[in-house]
């Protein structure tokens, strides 16, 4: 009864349903239900709700819902099981082709196109008719959800073009698939990156791209809804990071996890934030003389925070979508220029709002000149820690957020009072 | 000579060679290329640069290349014209069906469907059979760069159902399109917002979706490619938003264009600053008595502003991803409990800091519990601005970055002096 009123949903609203159960009534829901309904779903739910039903089923129960799964999505789900489960489930499998398929995805590398692909596509052999390519077609679509192209292959398995379904539609039914096929393809490696096959499938505006392994086989297929969730999910995460959250949380995920994901971004701020009060004890002369500086002091860590932020954030934005050109002298002296500018400007501001309060002019004009080389300093620290951070090939994401807010914080307190103890002689 | 080099290029690569060139040079680049292989080219360029090239063609020479652009690309070209130029360039467009087609599409809003569409799309009626709609097909497909689904009306071009291209080849010639269609179909409407349109695509999987009018009349159709171009550019927004950066900038774009997208949250942050001094000189009688608590406040300043844009990032995304649950209450109870564990934890730290430097035990307890009473407050700011400002209608991405750090510099400033004053009385 549940089935008949299940089976008009989609997979995607199925998982909605179940995200809204409890584990138990979640895994009693899967058991009971036929795998062709629960299968997907499985794969839409969020990572630890899933876990906690996969934990609760049994190696063969498992088994059922992956056959009801392509390659990739029954690959992906293998791979969040334990080491001596994964072998159980695989062993209960009873399509031997599908069980080898995804053993052989189970092999790439987490952050490749052998990951990301799917065993299931539609290939052709150059020297077949478009009337027999039609029949093996129908036979191969039983497997594939979703055609998208059909790739041409040689006698060797090797990628040579693709057919798409308008030729194939057009074409006369003695037409050799050699005739008639496109022998231009765009293609990636099993071990090409992730974001690379996203960057190239964006670029030329595909639905899906063969993967080829190191001797031009075509050995698989991605599809554009899978590089649809992982640019989501890459931007959210990246989100997260500048935003000092570093591991993948939602807002409903538990006290715990979203404290282990948000805490050592803070601690690392603590410990900034102690190196500044070191940095004032140094400069404590000036309190009975100058106090008025120790009152600027948020106002330029938020300066050099901001800037720092800013100047980060463009530079990871551009690192990712490869837009950073020219030398990196030049990048240098436009970060000055826009330093410049900003900071004379808010540096303006603060000798105007001196005036209003009839404060001091030459400290007034001291605060402002200490600003503006820390704001000068921060755009610097901003923009050279994410490129360096990249030509060490390590993700300049991580880069944004508290970790440049919290090294400016520090430089910038220390630069301010430094250049004040200059000007002002205390 | 440059066409034939040129012509195996694939539009996207053009537009990567045309962005290396001068105006001038680009200008002549498109004038004397064939517009099959340039039009496509224009809508793949940065605006900034699009828009050079545009004002130096003639109204015709646009029309050439709109000629040769689907309508959805074609409309969004001239919608950067000026209103003069955009009716000239329209009536130089030759084919009369696709200048109205772009006419119409003109008319919708920009965050709707409309506007994401194209009219480009293959339908067929129900009544048909088979092998007739195989041969419209082929007349309509012209048109169409990719089929992607057809779509299947009812007489009064009512959307009613798709037909998979698969389906097509596996059924006979005489079936009629009735018996063979699949009557679910997703659509969106042209008033759909473009944030749902990308929501459901992503979460259905889908290709292409067609889009009706308010009547059920099917009158285009969006397809992916488009759609991830939007959910990037809206991630490269948003993450540029939380950084405080308001415009949509790139890292080679001019001082000037970043000044203008970055100065305007320096200013702000600049605001907040001298509110902070404003409030320290109300505590000024502690600067004799207790100075370490004015060393103390980029400490404070830098964990209101952690908190708070961790707290509101969260809450930013999950609003976007519409996975935020349950009752503002138990929202409000698990940020409090989180900033608890966080500020505990963190107080701790300073209290152990403290006895290694040999800091006074009550001033460190003052410090520890004023820090994490302002913790408390930065996570309920960070989180309800968002959720106030989505309420409201207001975009809550904007309250990330500068806003939040901005508002919790202030707050968070003035507590912790508030509350030090109560614990030590001066
Ligand atoms: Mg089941
Ligand atoms: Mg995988
Ligand atoms: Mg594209
Ligand atoms: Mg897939
Ligand atoms: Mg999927
Ligand atoms: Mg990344
Ligand atoms: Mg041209
Ligand atoms: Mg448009
Ligand atoms: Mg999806
Ligand atoms: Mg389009
Ligand atoms: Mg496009
Ligand atoms: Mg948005
Ligand atoms: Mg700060």
């Amino acid at each position: 009864a549940l089935h008949e009123l299940l089976q008009d949903y989609h997979f995607a609203d199925i998982a909605e349903i179940i995200e809204e159960l409890n584990s138990d009534e979640a895994t009693f829901l899967i058991q009971s239900l036929e795998s062709d309904l629960t299968g997907e779903a499985l794969m839409e739910l969020d990572d630890d709700v899933r876990e906690k039903i996969l934990s609760r089923l049994s190696p063969k129960e498992i088994a059922e819902e992956l056959e009801e799964l392509d390659t990739d999505d029954a690959a992906d789900i293998i791979a969040e099981l334990d080491d001596h489960i994964q072998k159980e489930v695989i062993d209960e499998i009873k399509d031997e082709e599908h069980a080898a398929d995804i053993q052989e995805l189970l092999a790439y590398d987490e952050d490749t196109a052998g990951a990301l692909m799917a065993k299931e596509l539609v290939q052709v052999k150059e020297t077949w008719t478009v009337a027999g390519c039609v029949r093996e077609m129908r036979r191969q679509a039983e497997n594939v959800t979703r055609v998208h192209s059909i790739y041409v292959t040689d006698k060797e398995g090797k990628l040579t073009g693709r057919l798409s379904l308008k030729d194939l539609l057009t074409a006369g039914e003695k037409t050799k698939i050699s005739d008639v096929f496109i022998p231009k393809v765009d293609y990636v490696t099993v071990h090409t990156d992730n974001d690379e096959v996203a960057r190239i499938m964006q670029k030329y505006d595909l639905d899906a791209i063969p993967v080829v392994d190191e001797t031009g086989v075509l050995v698989g297929r991605i599809t554009i809804d899978d590089i649809v969730d992982y640019i989501k999910e890459e931007a959210d995460k990246d989100y997260q990071m500048a935003a000092g959250i570093s591991q993948d949380v939602e807002a409903d995920d538990s006290i715990w996890q979203l404290t282990r994901a948000r805490l050592p971004w803070l601690v690392l701020g603590l410990f900034g934030g102690l190196g500044s009060v070191y940095i004032m004890q140094g400069f404590e002369d000036a309190l009975s003389t100058f106090p008025i500086l120790f009152f600027f002091t948020p106002l330029i860590a938020a300066m050099a925070g901001n800037v720092g932020v800013q100047s980060s954030a463009i530079i990871v934005q551009g690192l990712a979508n490869d837009n950073v050109k020219g030398s990196l002298f030049n990048r240098l002296l436009k970060e000055v220029g826009l330093a410049l500018i900003n900071g004379t400007a808010l540096g303006l501001l603060v000798i105007l709002f001196g005036f209003l309060v009839g404060q001091d002019q030459l400290v007034s004009i001291t605060i402002a000149v200490s600003m503006l080389s820390v704001i000068i300093v921060a755009a610097l620290v901003g923009t050279f820690v994410p490129i360096i951070l990249d030509k060490r090939g390590i993700d300049p994401a991580i880069a944004t957020g508290p970790f440049i807010t919290t090294s400016n914080d520090i430089f910038g307190i220390f630069l301010f009072f430094y250049i004040a103890k200059l000007i002002l002689g205390f």
